[in-house]
């Protein structure tokens, strides 16, 4: 059965992720649009890995379509732009780090027209997409995950966690435990600073211990000792994640005192350090909070 | 040359330590000690590693003492009763998960009697101990730590940290962060099980993706999903390692809301839950917050 | 002229509010209309005040339509209850301590029908009410404010603060510094307790220093020295409100890591305290946190 | 009896409360000796109020000896510049805002010269002191404030709060509760701002509701929103405050999240604004964590 799928949003995730769906979409006969907001973009992919540039109202034809955009937000202008094209039997695979709540908004308009949904956020980064090796954690009905399972080119590890709006709250609590390791662990590498402690045997011994994690593993030495802060993910769609972590947690009347403060502390970094920070550069705050370099 | 090694505290940890120095003493020539608060565990361990159990004024004599105990203030305790009998050249080696401040002043007053003193905290679990394979971090005078190196026969990595107290802050924010960690993780999941998410999927991902830590990967599968909560090592003791890192912090001068917040939260559980429930039982305080259960 | 008022909600705040509309229809030659979801309560109130009860649908007659109700969510049902049935140039005050998300989408749709709405919540305690003595904090256009302030009867104070949902924004935060501020005094009395310090001593200093406020100088020495906890207002009220305040952060990307740790902190309070007991049994939680009683 | 009185540390506290010795002393026959680092301080306080000024070894004749000290470090350095000569039957009474742990163990080591000690620190400003309208907690023997009680001139209000180092203990909570209640306000003021609410009208709502406190009331209006923070109490100091209540906390074992975060805060707040600004620009970090301004 040729296929024709659509990938909207070419960025740092989506860009080797739509590589992938072309790569699939040659080997088994389909067609791979590839869609975004700067077009000579799409041209590039399109050059470069066999895709092909599509303006917005072409996507409608496709089978299945992908988002990769910056947050739920983007991803409603898109559907606003399509408005009715879009055709009954189609599947809208979201792989935006969004919000829940929208993804249950965004389910229910699309489900009038006939068009179901996956929340279907990824992890890895873009090396994982360049190798097809990320995990996507699927919000959404297991049948319309059925459909799509073979077009997830781009993945490694699927994994089935909820209803709709289950990927997107999966990924905001990864995303966070993330901040909120790197954030303890930055407290922690500024005190042991202030006490003369050497930084680099203190994390040689964290990794070897149970307090390691992957921020003091890779993050923090690559890119924090190093003064580097590369910018790879920036700050302020990390305080964003975290910021759906919290609704999250409010939604579900639930209790997370960690988690909020963690967010309420990322927020305070986007503010203060800059939102288009690398996301490590978080750990700047807790050096001027302490005065100290964690270097 | 052969050297007479003591070794006082023989719980969880101390026992297959002390076995490992036995071992080595064997091995070299040498005599291992061994001393019990509760004499008829250093009579066993004896009889089954071939130390050498000893009464307390007996363990002067050695060349270099290892002492690992529940808390600093025990260490105070054997070092009142040994009083003015060690001698000098000899170097003590404390073990204990202990406090910055007591062991810069232990140190002050075993130097006065011409004894060096090291700490010297471990991490890895009793496995690692029974396998010889624990991580040593050391506070104290580089000098005195080669005087004792070939003797830590129950390392495989030995790290020296800093001066006198370094050993045990690192100690003291490893073991923080790992709670920080844990209790972030029971937060997230225990919002994620309010929203209907499968826990067992949420984990899946997790560990495949940048959230993951030691308490995701091992201790929450192994321990809190299938409601166990084996003892290994005790909450308040865990609660008390919290407490001496926000000792760390408030002597450093430091800012580390999520750490104080974490050691708070630790002791909270700790006089919810109880002090001699197992560390992981941390996250049934998490679960009352939240009116749910990590399962 | 004659004006005819309704008010929907007779609870602790609603049944005292609606007397003081009553007292002042009846001076002005207006009518009164009352309505509950219990309606023996409404006829109750008719034969104690001289008010009318009526029947849902009979509101929607009035020129002013006030709601006192326990949350956003049932104003959302009363306002689909009455659909179509509103009249052009009627006012609606919602006195809930609603969500300003809420009352934007529903003074949108009020405005449909052309019906102005304003939030209007009020402080000042079921006796502020019956004084007729509330602060009335208000949201909306000033001067739809204008053609209802004289109906204000139950005020002493009105306060313009900002366009439809700051009143709600205002007052959520209004009530979650009180819940800072009793749970702040709460930790710091367990902590003197476990000290050894007598607490009446010690609220007696703090109520004549810079540390006192509301909850020191009334809440706790009436309702938790005494043991008493009367139920006045729930504490999952109390929850909901430090919720919404979680929310107005959110959605102003704003960074309040105190205000949205002590939300967490009610929210769990109302899980494992019970929700129906008074907010003051908050406290509860941290004495289980500290092993002690606060008296 | 014709009392001589001592008083070290002419600060803005100790310069009022020692003019209210020395007016005590002129009208009962006595003597006030004052000393402070700075002689011409000393000296002017003596041309202004009748005091003496006196050399540090001349103090050590009075029968009651106060300290006003910025921290127990510098009392502690006093007492060793006057060694042994103080003379047995003297009372200390250390009006510093010190630390529990030091009062105890000063009070041990003047014990032992036959000399008795209170923690008495003080509350209400220098207004309140130059109009002898303090009040004082004292930590102690009651027997020995008994022997006092008639010199406390500059008091209005004197409560025995618990053993030696429930003073200090009880101050540093007070002061912390007040850390919390401005830094919360602000917090909930920064968010207000950012959706755009009028903060003179919300201050105005809550100084009118139960979320006021001493900072909505005074500090706030006066300091903050006027943009003067004009320095009468260091935020350094405030810092150090907060920090005594995180050892109360610590030494007690009990749990304080909320206390133990804000003391935090402080700290960063030090850090990053400047240890000799005013306490109220604490709310300057509060401000660039939200990127805005309270005003």
């Amino acid at each position: 059965m040729s296929r024709t799928l659509a990938f909207l949003g070419l960025g740092a995730m989506g860009w080797p992720m739509a590589a992938q769906l072309a790569r699939h979409t040659k080997e088994t006969g389909g067609r791979t649009l590839v869609w975004n907001r700067t077009q000579a973009k799409a041209d590039a992919h399109a050059r470069e890995f066999g895709s092909e540039a599509a303006a917005l109202p072409e996507v409608a034809a496709a089978d299945v379509i992908f988002s990769c955009l910056p947050t739920s937000a983007e991803v409603d202008e898109v559907l606003t732009a399509l408005g009715g094209q879009l055709r009954a039997g189609a599947v809208w695979v979201d792989c935006t780090s969004g919000q829940p709540e929208a993804a249950r908004r965004q389910a229910a308009g699309l489900a009038g027209r006939g068009v179901a949904f996956l929340d279907a956020p990824v992890s890895g980064g873009p090396g994982g997409a360049a190798a097809g090796k990320l995990t996507v954690m699927v919000g959404g009905d297991t049948a319309v995950l059925e459909r799509v399972r073979a077009d997830l080119a781009f993945a490694a590890k699927v994994v089935h966690v909820g209803d709709v709006g289950a990927g997107f709250a999966v990924k905001a609590i990864n995303n966070t435990l993330m901040a909120v390791n790197m954030w303890a662990a930055g407290e922690g590498l500024a005190a042991l600073a202030r006490t003369g402690v050497d930084l680099h045997a203190a994390l040689d011994v964290i990794n070897a211990s149970s307090g390691r994690s992957y921020p003091t593993e890779a993050l923090i030495p690559q890119r924090v000792l190093t003064r580097e802060f590369p910018v790879t993910f920036q700050l302020g769609l990390l305080a964003k994640d975290a910021g759906i972590a919290a609704e999250v947690v409010q939604d579900a009347r639930a209790s997370a005192p960690v988690l909020t403060q963690v967010a309420a502390l990322y927020r305070a970094a986007a503010h203060s350090i800059g939102a288009e920070a690398d996301y490590s550069a978080a750990l700047k705050l807790v050096e001027q909070m302490n005065g100290t370099e964690i270097k």
